[in-house]
């Protein structure tokens, strides 16, 4: 099973991002999760443009395609998801690969609802399949902020295993491909 | 009285920035409307890069400093606002002369009312302050697209008239600030 894990941040000690690594890092055997880098190198959206879209659009749209599921993680700001998120996802609207690609979403800062609620209703609208036993709430915020504190910390550990558990359930069963892997 | 217009899209014959165009060209004396045509060259946010951001953002924010009201027209993409707007937006969002800034809302498109909610809570949770009397719902989608076409048509004119009268009237209000000018 491959995972693309997108963090919405920029931050350099972004949550998100931190959460994103761990997930990576804490991957079983047969599972591969990439942490997308490239959501910074993105131009912003130009409907002008989908049809000859710009490389480093191109580069993302290939690394959803080949991944069997996503993770998507996106801070909160003003209320809102972040524009590097939304941006890289109005680049991928009208891109066929992306419709019914099995997704978990991550919510990193359970008061930040706005945002969670609103890329929900965003990945909904663009035929994205949202997972909901793959989405995860995960109290972060000022007790747990690096890769390396998320990495040792049980209950996060024990949250990210769930979560990657639940994308391959959702692979292996009746409504997803026919994907086959150990968990 | 000085009034900045935001699109949110880059397309070249989007509906929201002919608009924007529009309005500017119905501006009575007294009344500048500068359409802002630089948000498709504002880096993607990095909260790392806030307290010294690259030129274009800081083009931006003197633009925003320096108007007296905004005018902001956001395309609704995927049931969201525009990754283009939202990014522009989380440049402002710890931009001081950002608040309590007077702001219109337009919605090009009734249907699209997702966009317009989140847009109008973003701009609530970053203290812009949204003039209702200002704001306006033209259902202009399939029948009057272009700038001339807005510019043609009575009801648009109106409409454009009436938003600009009542963004004067609220700066001159008591909760207003002291701008003094002819509408």
């Amino acid at each position: 099973m491959k995972i693309l894990a997108l963090s919405g941040s920029l931050r350099r000690e972004s949550i998100n991002s931190a959460f994103c690594r761990a997930t990576a890092a804490l991957a079983p055997a047969g599972v591969q999760v990439d942490v997308y880098s490239g959501l910074g190198e993105i131009a912003l959206f130009n409907p002008d443009l989908e049809s000859a879209p710009p490389g480093a659009v191109k580069l993302l749209r290939s690394a959803i395609r080949d991944a069997d599921a996503m993770v998507v993680a996106s801070p909160e700001y003003a209320h809102g998801i972040s524009g590097v998120m939304k941006n890289a996802l109005d680049w991928l609207v009208s891109y066929e690969p992306t419709v019914r690609k099995p997704a978990a979403l991550v919510n990193t800062s359970p008061r930040a609802h706005h945002a969670y609620e609103a890329l929900r209703e965003i990945l909904a609208t663009m035929s994205i399949d949202i997972v909901s036993a793959a989405s995860v709430t995960v109290p972060l915020l000022g007790t747990c902020t690096t890769e390396a504190e998320m990495v040792a910390s049980p209950d996060v550990r024990r949250r990210i295993r769930e979560m990657i558990e639940a994308l391959a359930l959702h692979l292996e069963g009746p409504e997803g491909s026919s994907a086959s892997f150990p968990v």
